[in-house]
């Protein structure tokens, strides 16, 4: 089956199944049906059936999913089947914070250095990763085979950074600036914008009571 | 009008109204019609007259919308206008980037103090905020008007975070562990799965030239 006709919902679903299925997993449980699993994740079971068919299935009547065999396809669907090389452009606060998060080593993205243009930042480390000055990016894109760039740096400077980073080759951009950038069309972007996100929790806040019933990924 | 009947979809689009129209307004643009602002957003014209149409609409017919006014409004109906009193549960690389994040307190988020567990972190400061015991959480959120809570602690912390937070009578917790908390229905939550995000870049990336023509808000 050809994954062209995947919708974004089912993309955007597919982490969270391999979360669910991978704490299953790690507590050791082999096989699960779509109404256990639908209570855990509180979803609808037919969902549940709907999504997983889009990749063929997986499951057999009566028996319900193996467990680490859906966690390993899911995976792979997603690229989690071989490693990442990742730079973080911006080493403050939150490019230190997100060059620190051990899980994302664990999921086999693997962050091999930060670029910053602040002099007192370049020459320290991360954890064991170099913040190196932006002038040697380029270099160090093509010698460490980097796929994916995290932006973490105020947006003023974020729409020169993605255009240097494409020009560097890189095809995936992980963007945590408040900006939309915009990149070729064979580049993907996928956005952090934790602003809004806030702003959705304060709007969520004054309207309590007229949201009752949705759940958070409605 | 009822603001009972606003789709969620709306909502997830108002910030990034928010945010455009805040640039506009610091360029100093006064007018600004639904054409042009569809260009500089990347949405349909028609989607934005229909969306601003939920709140009572704002612009006139061949005027077009007064920038600095659709801004104040749309601030009012997402809350920001009037301050919301945060803390910080765990003062670690995450919770410190968010709590020195100056963007935040621009938008009448302020970050009133940080919570750890860690005795290396209680009596420090990030920039001037108070990195406290977790002991004195409950007393704080009284004395401080706390209405927002951020979880940026790990995931076998958090459950138990969110249950002390929710007793203590917090209404709005904006969560970044990798974990869906179960609240009660008059507490909202706002997730922001870092993980899962990275995920869907990892996918979007193994499958790139599938979702041309398709942005980043689809």
């Amino acid at each position: 089956m050809s994954e062209k006709e995947i919708s974004r919902a089912v993309i955007k679903r597919l982490p969270r199944y391999f979360r669910f299925l991978g704490e299953l997993r790690d507590a050791g449980v082999e096989k699960i049906s779509s109404r256990e699993l639908s209570q855990i994740m509180h979803v609808t079971a037919s969902q549940i059936r709907q999504d997983l068919n889009n990749f063929g299935g997986f499951g057999q009547q009566g028996y319900g999913y193996n467990v680490s065999f859906l966690y390993d396809e899911i995976g792979k669907i997603l690229g989690l089947d071989h490693e990442h090389n990742l730079i973080i452009i911006g080493a403050g606060n939150l490019g230190s914070a997100l060059a620190g998060y051990g899980n994302f080593a664990n999921r086999g993205f693997i962050v091999k250095g930060a670029f910053d243009v602040s002099p007192a930042l370049v020459g320290q480390y991360i954890r064991n990763i170099p913040i190196l000055p932006m002038s040697e990016m380029p270099e160090f894109i093509k010698k460490n085979n980097i796929d994916i760039a995290v932006i973490a740096i105020p947006k003023t400077a974020a729409v020169d950074a993605a255009a240097t980073l494409v020009k560097c080759g890189i095809k995936a951009i992980w963007n945590f600036s408040h900006v939309d950038l915009s990149v070729p069309e064979d580049v993907v972007v996928e956005s952090v914008h934790l602003s809004e996100s806030l702003m959705r929790l304060s709007y969520n806040e004054k309207n309590r009571g007229l949201n009752e019933g949705l759940t958070e990924d409605d």
